[in-house]
């Protein structure tokens, strides 16, 4: 919860058009009066002592201590060897979930309305353990790790989440009919914990059964968990379904609160620097952190100018289909944040 | 291609509303005067010498002469350790490359149209290889098993598949970024054999992306190569956009022509046995072998009795939102069938 006073957040802003987008969120943050105090810093990959990857100590450092981050895209490493950044800053502080709520935007047509739906997708292992091998020649094998302790975290997670947020189902995805014993696992950890969560039903669904159903009918949904791979493949799918990255907000929720928000969509090199880009993935997963520190009224009313915004369709950057520039869709949406006091 | 003379074809009706589909398609098979004759065979699993699972003898004995199946739905065995009856197939006669191809059917209406994509699933390894351990309490690792010789055989198969059904591009779709040793194996197998295939455009995507690009624009897509849990999702996604597992034929294929096509629904208990199952996907799937075995006029005039059927809106059956009864139905396909003549 808020316990009032200006919090301090670390916002890494990132490559391309990360640089624009959060200063975008920064001014609309600013005209709601958000008492948040900003600490910027920059993560790209440096070696330390004994040639391990490590993001930069001060960015350490400022996580550390504010234990909550706003992030903007970060640029694919091209050299062999080179990590991901995003993967290694999940591991750096244990962001063992990745919550992606999916939701409809009143007025920007897609081929459904009415989704509702949130993946809560486990962070840490799975087939992301980066544990593979050279059997002989030309016989590769990658390891797929699951444990009780993450299963069960995760577990856990996905129904505290459904309790604090009002949702009424739970739905584990996996494929325990062909990996018996780790999806089996996976799943049988996932049974357990549905015990303790009496008011929230617990189904559970194959993958693919999963893919099958959602681009049929998505409303069919509400919460899903899922091992590091499905929820990787479920949140990208179910972002397509309500109009793409561009307007999906993502969190990657850590133990003792620490959490790191970010817009998953790409660096957009093409429209860098050109006042063209789109902030509301960064915006809305922004607003997520909002609730995440307890700042609920601030978060309503930033969703709210943002979601009014779009609707209105009078002020939408291009990608949305409209002729405005960043800063103008920046502009509208800080005017209707100060209009609704 | 088609020798000419009766050729025999190993039917295998399968579970629940299995036999009442395979009697509608030999029914449309006759009145279209398909040369082929068809030996039944029924595949529960027997334990073989030393406790091995495997097919009845007569229903193995057929497949190695006829060399073609068409199968209905199986029941999934619910005794722990009893194998799944579609892997076993798969197995014995490896049977390495699943393939469907995904096509909008003219008055059917899904959110999208124009869908006509194909999807070439790696059928054999990979996340199937069923070598899972317990390392310590609590931590189980699966192994996913990628091969140089699988890979180059399925890349192969889906640029020859491309090149001979008239097909531009072939899409290689993986997680190397994640996996780098055994998903950048299969890619790299697929560059290398794109080298032979300059007709064919070659293009690789991460599977998340192919996923969110799927809902947003599936028309952009053509022919998808995977290894295979990518496929098991991604085909029933596809599925998924052209109006479900009732209307999309599949078909596995071996080495020297052996085939088993199939429909890949399942055995719908509820409604088996009281005239209302639609055997859509079978005929659809009994089309492919058609054009497997050569037989391209009977292949056509039985696949446009279907789709005119469907399109009519006037006989359809009730999954299609008609009320029409499967005996009605597949009279209806009969009828546009000797209409042709
Ligand atoms: C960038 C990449 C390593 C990452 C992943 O595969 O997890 C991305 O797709 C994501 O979902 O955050
Ligand atoms: C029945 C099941 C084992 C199978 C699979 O996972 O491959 C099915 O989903 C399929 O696609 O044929």
């Amino acid at each position: 919860g808020y316990a009032g006073g200006i919090q301090t957040v670390t916002i890494i802003p990132g490559d391309g058009i990360g640089p624009e987008i959060s200063d975008a969120v920064i001014k609309i943050f600013d005209s709601a009066q958000v008492p948040i105090h900003w600490e910027e810093r920059n993560v790209t990959a440096i070696k330390g002592p004994g040639g391990k990857w490590m993001i930069p100590p001060e960015a350490k450092e400022s996580m550390d201590k504010s234990k909550i981050g706003l992030k903007g895209p970060l640029k694919t490493p091209i050299a062999a060897g080179h990590p991901s950044m995003n993967l290694l800053l999940r591991k750096t502080f244990d962001l063992y979930a990745n919550v992606r709520p999916c939701v409809s935007i009143e007025g920007y047509k897609t081929p459904y309305t009415d989704v509702d739906l949130v993946t809560i997708r486990e962070n840490t292992e799975g087939e992301y353990s980066g544990i593979e091998h050279v059997i002989v020649d030309g016989v590769v094998q990658s390891i797929k790790l699951i444990t009780e302790n993450a299963s069960q975290r995760i577990a856990q997670f996905a129904f505290e989440y459904a309790r604090n947020n009002q949702r009424s189902t739970v739905t584990a995805v996996h494929k325990a009919n062909i990996m018996r014993m780790s999806d089996g696992l996976f799943l049988r950890k996932c049974r357990d914990v549905a015990e303790n969560y009496k008011d929230i039903k617990f189904t559970e669904m194959y993958l693919d059964t999963v893919c099958l159903n959602m681009v049929q009918d998505p409303t069919s949904f509400d919460v899903l968990v899922m091992p590091n791979l499905y929820g990787d493949i479920l949140s990208d799918l179910c972002a397509g379904l309500i109009g793409g990255l561009g307007v999906t907000p993502s969190g990657n929720i850590g133990a003792n609160g620490v959490a790191i928000f970010e817009s998953v969509h790409g660096t957009a090199p093409d429209i860098a620097g050109k006042d063209l880009a789109n902030p509301t993935a960064l915006l809305l997963s922004a607003v997520m952190m909002l609730r995440h520190m307890g700042l609920h009224d601030h978060a309503k009313k930033i969703e709210k100018a943002c979601y009014d915004t779009i609707e209105s369709e009078t002020v939408r950057t291009k990608d949305l289909g409209g002729n405005a520039k960043c800063s103008e869709f920046t502009n509208e949406i800080c005017r209707r944040v100060q209009d609704q006091d």
